[in-house]
């Protein structure tokens, strides 16, 4: 597998993988601000729920580290909150920024004796910690859904979930990773994912990277995928899960569950555990972005519609719990009832 | 309505709109020749099963229009049925494009006593025949149609069975162009319709251009503005239509008509009788056209994926007819045992 660095912590800065660039280019971009790291979560040069949750850790640490040494904890604690604040608004979909965000500040504030310089350097050590917490997740991730996935063919996975949404591995496809390591091959069908084609230009470019057999459809031919007889289970990420194993995730993702459901194919979500939002009683309170119309009529340099065209354009949907057959996360596998599994697991 | 001409005969060539080149220019394409017929076909400057069926009717006049005068019977029927054979090569999914070449050489073989002059005149008599009655019996669709919609706010559509489809009015929105004509406004949805995005650039286009509300969305997000209440019916048309119902068209088509059964909303399939094809049983054996990976991997001008990565790129499915409400024909309403009353309407 060729290590792509998602994010990486290099002497003064976070250095991201710039993916929308991608396919065409795999170009590396330093992040010395807080500012430059909101604009990167906002605009999807970072994506993917466990990775923006890391990268707003860094962020918030980027957004401190210009307090000096010698500010009151006063004003340390008014500007941690600031930045906080702001880079949780850079994004309101997945819950992991929020989770990442808000372990920083409670770090900070449990650490009364200590100094604001002090304080500073325990912020990036906490980000390092979530970083490498995110990788260890992961692979404990790929572990127990392999258990589910080894004996597939073919699995059919919707948007990035791999390792370019986390510090490595992913969430979805680790099964397949861990399977590759395992020399056991599956194969995956990649729904193209508009209008961000995430599953295009990232999900086929790192597994190709790492030498695992990919095919490449257009969101509308997952039925047919289905029907042929093609694939043998969907595996997907996820953006928030409410505490009834209600689940948002990448648009289109409720209508691959769905004919999943028709096709009599089990349906898999794979998340750490930082994407569970105990809070929510189920999915309908989940906030979902809704993003320009520009991204619809004007793909990648192209009018593909009338400029003036209407647009719905809801960046995530939430598939029903009874519509997923197992949660994948680092603690084990949970099954139905999720509000009693969930709650064990993460409560 | 801005009455877009698909196919119009002019003096001594066929006048195609170029539809690869909407939304950004509405431009005209004078056909002259039965090769430049099959590249239009082929490249979807004309598509549309209703049209392409039209397109080769004139597509087999141009091609036998050089035929001297002079000719015999023999030498002329051996090339009447050279170019029947090429021009139904064009596209194999769409049965619109068969029937009307059949149907123009049925003529011609029945006219024994006329010269090789006269015959050609006879066919191109016929192909503007065909083109007034795919006219008529789209007005008809949408007559039908409309007490079948005419109370819905909205709908939603896939890929185009528009006025672009067809000679006029098109099939699947030939009802919301009567109702439009009623006063009756019915809002529609139209998926884009990867990978060649005809929802996007001609749906949109042509319901814009007539003044009827339309938001265009991505194929993925159908389930959404489904599991919202934003759609009361689904309507799409179709390239072939089996004895009992089952139904080929775009690619896509299969996944939402499981969409909205799974929402319990109606889905209707309206297209007139030269889409049924009464000599298959079912729809296992209609078949499905694949397209160039390109279409994927660089839509319109971008590589929006690895340049070699492995595509599947079926153009068309097919949706078993228990997923099909009712399937609307200039006939009239047929609805299930679909083998009883397609045979009883078209038998």
């Amino acid at each position: 597998m060729a290590r792509l660095k998602t994010i990486q912590w290099t002497n003064d800065c976070a250095r991201i993988v710039d993916q929308t660039l991608l396919p065409r280019e795999l170009a590396y971009k330093d992040i010395r601000t807080s500012e430059e790291m909101y604009e990167a979560i906002k605009s999807l040069r970072v994506r993917g729920a466990p990775a923006i949750g890391v990268a707003a850790a860094f962020g918030l640490y980027l957004g401190i580290r210009t307090v000096p040494n010698t500010a009151s904890a006063a004003i340390f604690e008014t500007e941690l909150r600031r930045q906080a604040d702001y880079l949780v608004s850079s994004r309101p979909t997945a819950v992991n920024l929020p989770w990442a965000v808000r372990r920083m500040v409670r770090l900070a504030e449990s650490a009364n004796d200590a100094g604001t310089g002090e304080k500073k350097m325990l912020l990036l050590a906490e980000a390092q910690k979530i970083m490498e917490e995110d990788r260890r997740m992961c692979r404990a991730i790929g572990e127990f859904g392999f258990e589910l996935v080894k004996d597939c063919k073919a699995v059919l996975t919707h948007c990035n979930a791999g390792g370019l949404a986390t510090t490595e591995y992913g969430t979805a496809l680790a099964p397949v990773y861990v399977a590759h390591e395992k020399g056991t091959v599956i194969h995956v069908y990649a729904d193209e994912t508009r209008p961000l084609l995430q599953g295009a230009r990232i999900t086929s470019f790192e597994l190709m990277a790492a030498g695992i057999p990919v095919t490449l459809i257009c969101d509308n031919m997952a039925a047919t995928v289905m029907a042929r007889g093609m694939v043998d289970a969907v595996v997907v990420g996820a953006d928030r899960i409410a505490s009834n194993g209600d689940t948002a995730n990448k648009i289109g993702t409720y209508g691959v569950a769905l004919l999943a459901k028709a096709h009599g194919i089990p349906f898999y979500v794979l998340a750490p555990s930082s994407t569970f939002d105990l809070s929510l009683a189920n999915g309908r309170s989940i906030p979902i972005e809704e993003r320009p119309a520009r991204e619809i009529i004007c793909g990648f340099g192209t009018e593909t519609a009338p400029a003036n065209v209407p647009v719905f354009n809801p960046a995530f949907d939430v598939t029903p719990h009874p519509l997923i057959t197992a949660i994948v996360t680092e603690a084990g596998v949970l099954r139905p009832p999720y509000s009693e599994t969930i709650a064990k697991a993460l409560g």
